[in-house]
């Protein structure tokens, strides 16, 4: 049809999207391909576990970012296979051929080697598991409400996280809001705020990329809010009856996982070396060793940064990658100079922890408290994809702000709620 | 544990959540039974289907919306039987003694007798039947685009709605904005202007309970629209292939099922007579013949208007029942004299085709065009819930009304999409 370059782009997260928007510059011929129809605002999925946001509200159709760009195509398939010989990438049965493949296609949960947990304990990546993950937390409550033994009541009311990082502090201070707050008088036969959140940490400290002032701060506020704080405790198992930490069986029904990522894809559809975490060793240009018109960004990417740290699996660093390697094809295609290597620039990290209480840390600048939890939000609005998005988030939380309610308390899901009774 | 009057209500639509509001002001000890955990407001949930609004803006929690009122429990199971000697009602393997109760249980989609069409014609009763269908059209468009022969292309760019009640045209109509408009310059294999939208109806028109002017002029829109018309043509067949209409095999992936309606549970429970849709027959206070404590509500009720008609399935109908059953329930608790019989008060019919175009039907009142059309969004608005959730949906309305784009055009669900390849 075209003799243009073509550029196949594998997955439409920060990378691959920031990578399109920059080449939709050049005189490319570019395909995106996804298994999914949204890209998705990841940063925000937790509030969408606890009921505070709609899906809809954070993830928008790929092919409605790029309607303006004729150059840009969208493929709703999943990459199985990479033929770098023959120039094709293989999605669906069908082949793509491509003058340059970009590989941008995120990580998964890792359960280090334990994959048998996961059913136990969703993790926190897609839409449906924001979604299974809510029908989770909500049916638990419900359950109590109904249940006839004590002993039941209090193992549907105990809610346990694992993993310490920004994703389980924010799940266990959102989780406490909502038991403690907003669910808080909407029952007659269980007390809400009775629920016991856990959060569980094999390290030594919450937030470890973070100053340990800020992990301090982190630990106090959670605290505050009622979650127990389990650290250096790696958990040894995990069942459809609870977790076991250390010697303790911790008897619940709603295991949240954000302790690990693994990437998947890249590495074994090339058939090179990869780290511990599936991350493919790249360049100075981020294309791969030996297959210089083969690129891997964001977290499928191992990039060192300040001589030894590994470039952190967050949205800046993925969109700088995207457009880094887009700027690299436009230079090869159109005979350019190619830009230097590839340099991180670390802008900063936020989590938030509860109402009022977040971290920052911008390196020199760093931030706790009422403040940092207004910037977090601003900064976050600021990045939704559009005005739409962003008044609708700030209109659902403004009125959460204001009322102490949570607007998407909604229990879906294809399966049936009652037949088999299951949880 | 206490020994107030017990009311169960099984159901929390629009005739369950009315009847509720009534009896907070008795001295009553009420049970709300509901296999959701949320009220839907039903008349706008063809927009979920068709990517205009989420799921979490037409449904609430129920028990949110008791908050306040102490005396009235929400319990998150499904009623299964009744035992009317016992005054029992069993739901989740719980047993609910009951002194009045109140059977308000709504209706599902009949398919005349043929169950197997019902995995490729889903109806549109439930959320997740909203997604499922949401899905299905947005997965055609996309599995058109990666298609790679035009036969297939063509069958999955036909979509088919079956039944040319309000329901049926809201779809037919809203499917084909969603083609020719919101999806238009998305695509760049296929065109989604060519996509040929089908209104099937075995009857001789359109909104039958309309007057036959305004039926002739939803028709008129909907052809201006691009919808196809097809009456009286009873539909013979449908399966993963197609829907045959008459003689002729129209090959389709979406078919949508809004032809009929069915009611379960209330006659089976009782053991007493319906009618052909599942109806029970009520006395004159809606009570059940021979149980004067056992009142039926909303679409499971068979109760007759002006003479020979029956009462419509709709939300003023159920509200008025609701407060009805509930204002009779007091005047017994209270021993006061009994309402006068039960009289159904039609307030209008309202349907909206597209943009700018709906039909209202106040008897006397009548309106088409685009003043009907802002008149059928006003009261929409007025009746949702809370304002909250009045504002988010005026809000989405006013931006797609605005830039004729869709703001939910998700592709999930828990079923994944790629393996094994189904549709």
């Amino acid at each position: 049809m075209t003799t243009k370059t073509k550029v196949i782009i594998a997955g439409a997260g920060f990378g691959g999207i920031a990578a399109a928007k920059r080449l939709a510059g050049c005189d490319a011929d570019v395909t995106i391909i996804d298994r999914r129809n949204y890209h998705l605002f990841q940063p925000l999925l937790y509030q969408v576990a606890t009921a505070d946001l709609s899906p809809a509200d954070i993830a928008w159709p790929i092919r409605g970012l790029f309607t303006r760009y004729r150059n840009i195509a969208v493929a709703l398939s999943e990459v199985t296979a990479i033929n770098p010989s023959a120039q094709e990438v293989v999605a669906g049965g069908r082949r793509y051929p491509y003058d340059y493949l970009i590989l941008a296609t995120g990580s998964g949960n890792s359960y280090f080697n334990h994959p048998e947990w996961e059913p136990d304990a969703p993790g926190l990546k897609r839409i449906i598991d924001a979604i299974e993950i809510r029908k989770r937390i909500l049916l638990a409550f419900e359950q109590a409400e109904i249940a006839d033994n004590p002993a039941a009541q209090r193992r549907l009311l105990n809610f346990v996280v694992i993993g310490g990082g920004p994703t389980g502090v924010e799940m266990a201070g959102a989780i406490a809001e909502l038991a403690k707050v907003a669910l808080a008088r909407d029952f007659r036969h269980i007390d809400p705020k009775a629920a016991r959140i856990v959060l569980v940490e094999a390290g030594q400290r919450l937030l470890a990329s973070f100053p340990p002032a800020l992990s301090q701060y982190a630990q106090s506020c959670l605290e505050q809010l009622g979650v127990e704080i389990a650290l250096g405790q790696p958990v040894q198992a995990i069942d459809t009856q609870g977790v076991r930490i250390g010697e303790t069986l911790l008897p619940t029904a709603t295991v949240i996982w954000a302790a690990g990522v693994k990437v998947e894809g890249p590495g074994q559809w090339l058939g090179v070396e990869t780290d511990r975490g599936g991350r493919v060793a790249v360049t100075a240009d981020l294309s791969v060793p030996n297959h210089p018109n083969i690129f891997v960004i964001g977290d499928a990417a191992k990039v060192i940064w300040e001589g030894e740290k590994l470039v952190p699996g967050l949205a800046p660093a993925a969109k700088q990658q995207g457009r880094y390697v887009a700027d690299v094809i436009c230079a090869r295609m159109e005979n350019r100079t190619a830009p230097p290597p590839f340099r991180y620039r670390h802008v900063g990290s936020l989590a938030t922890i509860g109402r009022n209480a977040a971290v920052v840390d911008f390196g020199r600048f760093k931030l706790k408290g009422w403040l940092a939890w207004w910037f977090w939000g601003l900064v976050h609005i600021y990045f939704l994809i559009n005005a739409r998005a962003a008044t609708l988030v700030l209109l659902q939380w403004f009125w959460a702000y204001l009322t102490h309610k949570k607007g998407a308390r909604l229990i879906t899901g294809l399966r049936p709620l009652f037949s088999p009774p299951k949880r």
